[in-house]
């Protein structure tokens, strides 16, 4: 029968696991035990608690293949935090979940650190998650990497398209690159040759929008709605901060659609329109505002422009 | 040339995507809008927003190996509010992170209700996920399943090893086999076929075990701590239930570990205390509690009984 068998013989590596968990401890915040990591609520009226999840998706892939995992902790903060803000709640707690095939404290603890940094910047503590050896399931150098984030608002101060009236603007506001949708249409081209593997111009880590927005929201701004345009571009997103019956008209001469959108069309194997349900091509947040707040939000939030208009009657996006 | 590319023929497949989408929408409540899914807090004078992240390991593997998902869901979901309860906390809502290779929507949507009919159980909403279809990273049948889940406490209701007194007992609460820990090993001895590939014994769901605990807490029984017993086993959880000076003697009578562990020990290739390292070993959760709210606790609990005593002066666990 050979020697006896143990978790570790069985490929799971416990001292990489301790040196993996002294090495993260520094970065997680909050906590109140070993078993779950707490913070103190705000005091509020009536509060709704804000949830979402979300992964980095096959960006990881390409950001390994270039070796450049620095960017993907602000990734996957950012696909997270910049959901909750489009319902105009404040990022209070963010967890992560890291799967590997074999832990390399090396790598994990640059990812966490990654992460930790994101969080200060969403202004939200990281206070838990999960490192998870799964030999078997993972390739030995792979790794998946999820997320979740959880906040408050008011809830006569929540976002969302009942809030949108006849006449709003439309603010769009840009993307830093491509953020976390589409890198499996990028792998696709960077193995056909036609787009080149600049790390530069494809792993540009995700905005996080939530500092700005909140500020506007605290000044007062009249910010109706929001959409993160993330899969399914402009015309998948856009459409779920507008109610049923209206439709936004966009300009596409008024945004630039950056750097990683031109060399994805330079490529001429996407057609336009497949481009734009992929990738952000530019703006990575829509905010619907009041026409007389249009100006002094454009003010407060770098770059951002009014790009469209919300238009009664009518459905989905036009001009894109 | 050729074609045009589209993400579709990236290895992302949009039908069935939308086709999942459609199937899942009736599990998931909550939510008040498309980007990020809400439930009201409940009025409380100092709240604490507790969270916690887990997935269910290689448990899934065998799972797959076994054409038997059907218990993934409470696994994932009881991985999760376990760990919050251990802390005291109600859970609030569930968020779930499905990662797939290729997106099939049979498989998808029973992952999906049976976390929706866990969190029923666990009294949580699930208020939103994430599936990713990430060709590339996992094998076209393979996928990863990691949740999340937040929940509330008074702060003065916290449990934790800082109320932990002199003369305090442990009241252990049996496991519905292996939970969801240990599994790489469990693989390992099927793999040498020192272990029959039982879905009835190993793939047992995870117990819940919420609505029991806090169910003792608001009759006011005076439990001090708990410890969900996962990976590591009693020695390494235990211990995280206890202050520092205090150690936990534990009767190994006083308990069954159990048909699962009793097939582990009798494969006669784990050690007993390689066993208990990595194993629950019929205990899935222990509670400290004041020596006269024993028996009271161990009335309200399914199979609960006194399983050691808190040891001053002592460190870790002994008796196992």
């Amino acid at each position: 029968m050979g020697e006896p068998l143990s978790y570790r013989a069985a490929g799971v590596d416990l001292d990489a696991a301790s040196d993996h968990t002294s090495r993260i401890a520094g970065f997680v915040s909050g906590g109140v035990t070993g078993f779950a990591g707490a913070v103190p609520l705000p005091q509020m009226r009536d509060p709704l608690l804000v949830s979402s999840t979300d992964g980095v998706g096959t960006k990881l892939l390409l950001a390994q293949e270039l070796g450049r995992l620095e960017g993907l902790g602000q990734d996957l903060v950012a696909m997270c935090v910049n959901d909750l803000i489009c319902v105009g709640a404040r990022p209070l707690v963010f967890l992560d979940y890291l799967a590997v095939g074999k832990l390399d404290p090396n790598i994990t603890a640059e990812l966490v650190a990654s992460i930790a940094a994101a969080c200060a910047v969403a202004g939200c503590a990281l206070v838990g998650g999960e490192t998870a050896e799964l030999p078997g399931l993972y390739a030995k150098h792979h790794f998946d990497l999820a997320g979740f984030a959880s906040g408050v608002v008011e809830r006569d101060d929540v976002l969302g398209p009942e809030r949108v009236e006849e006449g709003d603007l439309i603010v769009g506001v840009p993307s830093s690159g491509l953020h976390s949708n589409g890198y499996s249409l990028v792998r696709k081209l960077i193995e056909e040759r036609a787009l080149l593997p600049d790390a530069g111009l494809l792993l540009e880590p995700t905005r996080i929008y939530v500092a700005e927005v909140l500020e506007a929201l605290r000044l007062g701004v009249r910010v109706r709605s929001a959409a993160h345009i993330t899969g399914g571009g402009l015309p998948e997103n856009l459409p779920r901060a507008l109610p049923d019956g209206m439709g936004a008209e966009l300009d596409r001469s008024s945004w630039d659609i950056g750097d990683a959108g031109r060399a994805i069309l330079e490529t001429g194997r996407v057609d336009e329109q497949e481009a734009f349900r992929t990738f952000n091509m530019g703006l990575g947040m829509c905010l619907v505002v009041a026409p007389e707040s249009a100006e002094r939000l454009t003010g407060l939030i770098a770059g951002a422009r009014v790009v469209g208009t919300v238009q009664p009657g009518a459905t989905g996006v036009e001009g894109v």
